[in-house]
């Protein structure tokens, strides 16, 4: 398949005719979730954390993959091989609350829907910018408070994020970083923030995604020696950093080397960053934490 | 057509054939926004001021209707014939941001899709409990910020108001009412909240879609001299309110008769409630604010 594959209503098709009913919830009130997990030099990274973390977002949502985890992780990997992805690649998977039955409005009457793609590996900022670092832009706009729609479940309420985006574009920088309804980081389109200070990892610990690749920036902190912290963070302490990276699936750990337009440090990737971008891609080449695809379609 | 008519992508389908691309940001980010009006007896409700609301909410969200406001009501009307729903239907539009060009994730390069479609009529709880009144539950989900995103600018951001209705259905209580981040009422799912006190009408006036329908309650207040209130609502004074009603395209005015079990008033729905949706019908009727549908096809 060229560019990708998609598996939805039970069947693999391209992905130009991989649609969803326009009165199907998950649209129609963005009532899904999802997750993404990547491929690499033939391995899928972290699988089994992914599949939990997608189950437990299921159940934030109350809704239910129709697929059992091992079910899921074999569809997955199909659409790999369907894509010849291996060496590559951006794995997607959602399950939406589906359509309500004729007259009815009751959630609990939809029949849930799964579909997961697989396209070429995305680095969040192209990949040369996730390697040089970008100028983040700190958002006016506020991220959507967990109290109101749980960032822990990882879903498409990107509204907030998207606007914060255009008000980067319209500042003339990269990308944007979005505090909480406590005024305190909260995290960006698609993305955990960080900062480093004086030798120090730190990332927020509430209203952001507990995503997979910042528990993977917390292991490579312990296996390389540098304390790393998980707290509420002031943006000041973002705009005042000797350093601050991002972590995302699309592209691991990413450099972050300015604040509205303000150098960090020398305004390169910082040298603890880079530390950590090295770790992260020499253990991905070594096949950290990585299920083989061969392994999963010969099961 | 069978059971309504959707426009999209420039044709005229059936409801099962109305299909969106998983990749089109609209369900990927849940970037997109809408509007519902409703055909009554051959008339099209405040379709200029729905255009207007539509028009508000695609510049909110920073999205381009790519059809004049002319050129969509008469894909509305086109709709409502092919439906043969000119008597009582449920009328549908959307902005969905589109598909990012491969390899980008710049919302400003994507090309705005709209959709439409028409169903037959919807009453927000089912005919009957829209008439006799419904018991609400006052959630601990909270609704979404204002300063997150706008709820003036009409979006499919619904996972706190679907996450709210399970609150209500595991209660054994019919819908939910929703509080905003400052502790005062916010919205229901599809729906302005209005309590009743002393024989004033009262609805929130922060943190809520600006309804048409609870516009047309604030006019058909004025018309029976009926004081009305547009400020802040503490959730006690729903609880101890003497009457209160939602306001929503999907039935008008509907009672709302019990908070969290607890009845109001004597527990039917209230006279002045009553005298409201009474005026409201009795208007329709005459075509109040109605374009007719005939004169929309025929110009």
């Amino acid at each position: 398949m060229s560019g990708g594959c998609v598996h939805i209503d039970g069947e693999f098709v391209e992905l130009d005719d991989a649609k969803i009913s326009i009165f199907d919830t998950g649209f129609l009130h963005s009532d899904v979730v999802y997750d993404v997990t990547t491929s690499w030099q033939g391995y899928i990274f972290k699988l089994d954390e992914h599949l939990e973390r997608f189950a437990a977002s299921c159940a934030g949502f109350r809704l239910t993959n129709p697929y059992s985890n091992d079910e899921t992780a074999r569809l997955l990997a199909e659409c790999v091989r369907r894509a010849g992805l291996d060496d590559a690649s951006f794995i997607h998977m959602h399950v939406t609350r589906g359509l309500y039955p004729v007259g009815s409005r009751d959630p609990r009457l939809c029949e849930n829907q799964f579909a997961c793609y697989v396209v070429p590996y995305v680095w969040l900022w192209g990949e040369e910018k996730s390697k040089a670092g970008v100028n983040l832009h700190l958002a006016s706009t506020e991220r959507i408070s967990s109290k109101a729609v749980d960032a822990r479940y990882k879903n498409f309420h990107w509204a907030d994020l998207i606007q914060s985006q255009y008000e980067a574009y319209e500042a003339g920088r990269d990308d944007s970083v979005l505090c909480g309804p406590d005024g305190n980081l909260a995290e960006g389109p698609g993305y955990n923030i960080w900062v480093v200070k004086d030798g120090v990892c730190a990332t927020p610990d509430a209203n952001c995604l507990l995503g997979m690749s910042r528990k993977s920036a917390i292991e490579l902190c312990e296996m390389e020696g540098i304390p790393c912290e998980l707290r509420v963070i002031h943006p000041d302490e973002l705009r005042n950093a000797d350093e601050a990276f991002a972590t995302s699936s699309a592209g691991g750990i990413l450099p972050v080397t300015a604040i509205d337009d303000r150098p960090l440090g020398n305004g390169a990737p910082g040298i603890l960053t880079s530390r950590l971008v090295n770790a992260y891609w020499r253990k991905r080449e070594e096949g950290w934490c990585g299920t083989r695809i061969d392994h999963l379609l010969a099961a």
